[in-house]
């Protein structure tokens, strides 16, 4: 595989030309009309890293390595915040050490060692937090040292049960190379976070990732049928069922942990037959804000029919023009059904009915196709397309010095006029103050039966040099409304460090005393990533 | 609300006449080939009960009862262990007080009394746990006495979201009440276990209940929006969200802590639409083994292949029969589908086609049925019937003197053929050295795409007054078999204090160590439903 890129997203030489950057960028500046200009990428031998604090012990040396590109590439993950950072030359955070484990032993014996020598380890994977999960804030006074364990060197589908359709799986591998060693079975497990590419099975499931489908089996939750574990004292292994009421359910509690109570090692995972039924239609929401009111209520109708589609995203009317799906006044619904059992002809005409009945302008008939690619045309694809390419597209307006952000939230139905009016305004008002203007739009990336999960993008001329502290105040600006109407602090992208101020607010605090209690049972000297969820011990 | 019998199921006065009953008895008296004769029903006046050995504080004297019907029917469960223990007139482990809070203000007092006094708690719903759940076993030397927290009086939907299809609703209420509270508003929770006239949404949520639907929303779990918790340490409330990837999910450490975490006093759930349309069909697999067999990969492909039928319940030859649903020896796969939004022809049709390719023989066509009762004709609307009777049943079978009992598991595919040849071959085993004879049948309740919910009933002669020791020995067997063989020791009755054995072989010991702290900074003193999951402090 490439080298990743130390400093932003995807392996070095990816994403976009710096030809190609240019005019991204003079696009931009003439919408802001303001000039822009693109600062250069960081090269390691720029940055001035300390000596590790702490020594490696013998024992670890073979799998702990302080080269310079992997501490600078572990030091955050991937948010803006990250970036920017990163553009800045700032790695004060830097890990000591970075460790590849090869196998469950070595987990184990970095954990020893971390316990012993106080070293604060933290879980990583593919290293696509947005939310400073993988970072080593604050850590300094508190520990010897700290380590980035690194799970990309166990990366196997270790076994594969046809019949039940589940694989046992390492936790290390990334998106791409589990798809391909299920694959050949005829199987998937049809996870597709947009980190895909650059994340893991076990950082999925640390952090209760959000994948492809809009409805159902939304998180990967679902698909964890059994996890391994290694703590400070000891693993543990769930057993493999289809489902059990044997007392609260011991992956849950790993499931989101965000490696503060274990490293996940290993999990079986329930997959699925290869789609080979597809459809997919685009319903367009005329008349503004009308038009988007009408089109949440056919997301609504729709999330409440039993018809569990694999998309049913609406874009507003910006988003639906940013991505080449609406003309900039409509709403855009995309409602896709996937099968690898049946033709879908019954269930997207009732969507599509259900649509309709809200308003909605949906074409008269979609037959099923059959095949890999038929349901990517059109809105539908471009969409698409520009979903995987955002990451690299946000690297080239952080040189830009724009602020170019996300988040996303869930809220009940009966709250979401009120929520979306109320946090549209309150982040309105704060880009207006803080950046003198910028652009936010709204998608739904996932609906359940009592609600959507709105994801928000903003896009506004920063004031280079000031960027992240612009953005770090429209932040807080839209988590306080957030909490405060009623939604979540964060609907897929965990909480690391960067959502502390939302969760603590928002998780019941008799939770947080029993996850500390639990912690202290399973990391008693509390050198797992320390200041995610709770404060460090 | 009549007067429930303080020693068996139900209502007094409700199930069968003494005629039927002896009517029964003659019926299994003639298979068995021995005669069986029915023992009478206690009365309260013949039980010796101690008095309670803590007074009742003079602030809690208004809720706080010694009234000797309501200690004895607050002493056990609902199982065959308890019913027998009940004819035997052994209460020795009747409760010192019976607590009917009439508001979570109460609950805290009481809760607060117990802490202070060391008396231990036993929070209770409907009492029809079968697994020793609300049962003071083995408690008397370390506590100083024990109350039994009766929710009946909270028994209210406090509030609805029509949109978002919710509900905020009082933990003691019982499912018909809940129902009646919900059918004005065109909605339901459609959570219907064998035990709903008879036992409450609290007790469901802690106990992980199985329900109504043999797909997707099997357990009550899914349901759950929020909860509302009163432990020792304070009140606890999540948020109501139709999703969230914030931590650990809160609601899953409660949902099946079966009181030993605290008291759940009020939940928001998700509800439905009150289902229109109804279609359900039988197929029959002939040729015994073989038979049951094909119908096993029936539903394995029914259940792999996204139709999410609301039935899907597989009765081997025997249970078939004894339902009036076969010929004794073709399994019987039942199979249905329910929607509040659209015909089911589709889905139907389908799902069919799959139980024909596994080799079952179904009708040809089977429409959509409007309304209520269309889809409970035959075979289907035979063993509902018998459903919803079998608890009264087991109780004339209990004065028979007949051991008849039932387990419960789950398992994944791969594993089911030899799993269930082990299971049953150590039961009939175990049934012929202990009782000499008898009868194991099995059916799924539940389906998974990664595996069944086996459901195993055992009828046998017993020894009369050895009856309870000699299902003690059986159970074991059983037990030791579904562990052994990859199953979970329960998938819908939870854990209690009889399903420790297995429950603790099954759940991994860093599981049971962080839940032991979370149970130490929840409730310290340790009065919380003592004994069931884990071991008492």
């Amino acid at each position: 595989m490439a080298k990743r890129k130390f400093w932003g997203w995807g392996a070095e030489g990816a994403g976009p030309s710096e030809e190609q950057a240019r005019g991204v960028v003079a696009t931009l500046a003439a919408r802001f009309g303001a000039p822009l200009e693109l600062a250069p990428v960081p090269r390691v031998e720029e940055i001035a890293l300390a000596a590790p604090r702490v020594p490696a012990p013998d024992s670890l040396r073979a799998i702990l390595v302080d080269d310079p590109h992997e501490r600078l590439g572990h030091t955050y993950g991937k948010s803006f915040r990250d970036v920017v950072r990163a553009l800045r030359r700032d790695f004060a955070a830097a890990p000591d050490w970075v460790a590849f484990p090869r196998d469950e032993r070595e987990v184990e014996a970095v954990l020893d060692w971390c316990t012993r020598a106080r070293v604060a380890c933290i879980p990583y994977g593919g290293g696509s937090s947005v939310v400073g999960g993988v970072e080593a804030r604050g850590l300094a006074a508190s520990y010897a040292g700290v380590v980035s364990l690194d799970l990309g060197r166990q990366g196997r589908v270790l076994e594969i049960d046809r019949t039940s359709r589940a694989a046992r799986i390492q936790a290390g591998v990334l998106g791409p190379a589990l798809e391909d060693q299920l694959r050949p079975h005829g199987l998937t497990l049809r996870h597709y976070p947009q980190s895909f590419e650059f994340s893991t099975l076990g950082g999925w499931i640390a952090t209760r990732s959000g994948g492809h489908y809009a409805s159902l089996y939304t998180h990967v939750d679902d698909f964890v049928e059994s996890l391994r574990v290694v703590t400070p004292s000891g693993v543990l292994e769930s057993r493999r069922l289809p489902g059990s009421g044997a007392g609260p359910a011991p992956d849950r509690l790993f499931i989101g942990s965000e490696g503060m109570l274990g490293v996940i090692t290993e999990a079986w995972m329930r997959l699925q037959d290869r789609p080979r039924f597809r459809s997919a239609a685009a319903v367009r929401f005329a008349g503004g804000e009308q038009g988007f009111a009408n089109a949440t209520e056919a997301a609504r109708r729709i999330s409440q029919a039993g018809l569990f589609p694999s998309n049913c995203r609406l874009l507003d009317a910006l988003e639906a023009a940013n991505a080449g799906a609406g003309n900039g006044d409509e709403s855009v619904l995309l409602v896709a059904f996937e099968s690898a059992d049946h033709a879908l002809d019954a269930w997207m005409e009732r969507a599509l009915e259900l649509a309709r009945s809200a308003g909605g302008v949906a074409p008269e008939h979609v037959p099923t196709k059959t095949g890999g690619e038929g349901a990517r045309d059109g809105a539908a694809g471009a969409w698409r397309n520009a979903f995987v390419n955002a990451p690299y597209l946000r690297d080239v307006l952080c040189r830009a010095g724009v602020v170019s952000e996300t988040f996303e939230t869930a809220v009940t139905w009966d709250r979401f006029a009120e929520f979306h009016a109320g946090v549209s305004t309150a982040v309105r008002d704060a880009l207006a103050r803080i950046c003198g203007g910028g652009t936010l739009s709204c998608r739904f990336t996932h609906v359940y039966p009592d609600g959507p999960a709105p994801y928000y993008t903003i896009l506004a001329p920063g004031r280079r040099g000031g960027e992240l502290e612009q953005w770090d105040e429209i932040k807080a600006a839209a988590t306080e409304a957030l909490i405060r109407l009623g939604g979540t602090s964060t609907h897929h992208h965990a909480v690391g460090r960067d959502h502390r101020p939302g969760y603590d607010r928002e998780r019941p605090a008799l939770f947080a005393k029993a996850l500390v209690a639990a912690k202290s049972a399973l990391d008693p000297a509390g050198v797992l990533n320390p200041g995610v969820l709770v404060d460090p011990a």
